[in-house]
């Protein structure tokens, strides 16, 4: 079984960029399976920042490293964790400290315009895109 | 869709109670599913501490709270993300220094004997069961 | 352990409703996840009838049982299994033989315009809630 | 998106061979994922034939093609399905019919001694080097 025991992935977060994500808000990528759909990042989220409306098409959970989060469940503080459950729908979502949360979804983000039409789809594949770009650009 | 929106679970960790796992190992349980298996916990591991070899029946992943995790794939230490693939075994997991480590696996942990048998299963049901019991004695 | 073992699901599928997906296809409810996203029918589909285009925004997978499907992949027939990965784009669809198959999607199926733009979300709560009209209905 | 469509999985399971479990029964591999440790087979059970007291640490789901299955929940007959919750003991199944199942797993399932200790591990890994094995002799 030794011999082929599969390969672990350690992610040294120091080393890796922070993407912008707009407004106040940054990530970087930890994880994305283009299998399960899961995307695993931290989000960095100035004073002041927010997410638009959204709803999870895949559960979200999340650990808060820092700061605090205001929505729907109430205020997240540091050392928190939450469980968003698949068909959460998040209509204010906002930071009145810098914080950051490590942040996995099991699928995607839709956000949503004010008739719940979509206007963005946050998913996998956006954020290894978007980490493929950078490590292209840094190369 | 408002009136159906499925529940947030936000999860005061501060509140919780460690655990003890056993040789210097404390969690606390942040979430179980009887219906994927997923298991989310926080491992406090005391500088000296380790765990076992064990092999994975489902894939982990971690992020590094405090400390160093010294194993397979190196040496993780605060704010590093690692991703343990379904099927991996660890035959050595120590800590070198006081650590804390947010834990999920998707499934169940077996930890073995030097014949690879199994010795003891760690599943979602282990840690809802110590969890339930906590709570009563809280009571 | 045999004290708390979890109930098992035995779906008699010939004693299920066909309900109308529309245009040739009915479809019958096998189970659907409000924890995951998964669903899991039965399509019946008339000869000439067919899927429009859309995009998987998880996993698919199902068994031809009898007919013919005609998709991207080739022609499917009775006792073929397919697996359809996570962010394809069917294009054409079309069942030049009366048919059915059994299908697993790990999450929505998103029906899109020529612009790609949403023109309707496909997802475990879509069939969950038919299937509860129709046992209303029924009862 | 298009120029980027991940490959779909037709699989013709009339050109897969039978590979022999042991004692009435075979079984054709249509899946397995290294990533999530889901297997997906067909299992041909000869009249009489049945698998020894297992333990499921990982849901599974069928779908009776032809034949009875006699287990736990009581007996499947050709169309039906069933859902086999994670963590769920079957100490009996056998198949009074000669039948045909498609079955899939989402991780392993054990098999277990009388004292539930436990005589083997059946996962997607078993099947994926079974399924190597036959690819390899058969060329």
């Amino acid at each position: 079984m030794k011999t082929e025991n599969p390969p672990d992935i350690l992610c040294q977060t120091a080393k890796l960029p922070w993407i912008e994500f707009g407004a106040g808000i940054h990530y970087k990528v930890l994880r994305t399976s283009a299998e399960t759909g899961d995307w695993t990042v931290i989000f960095r989220c100035a004073k002041g920042s927010g997410f638009p409306p959204h709803y999870h098409h895949g559960a979200g959970e999340y650990l808060m490293l820092e700061g605090v989060m205001d929505y729907r469940a109430g205020k997240a503080v540091a050392g928190d964790y939450g469980y968003e459950p698949l068909g959460v729908y998040h209509e204010s979502t906002t930071f009145p400290e810098d914080s950051e949360l490590l942040f996995t979804n099991h699928g995607p983000v839709a956000f949503v315009n004010p008739d719940m039409s979509i206007s963005m789809i946050l998913d996998w594949k956006f954020f290894a895109e978007k980490q493929a770009e950078h490590a292209a650009g840094a190369a």
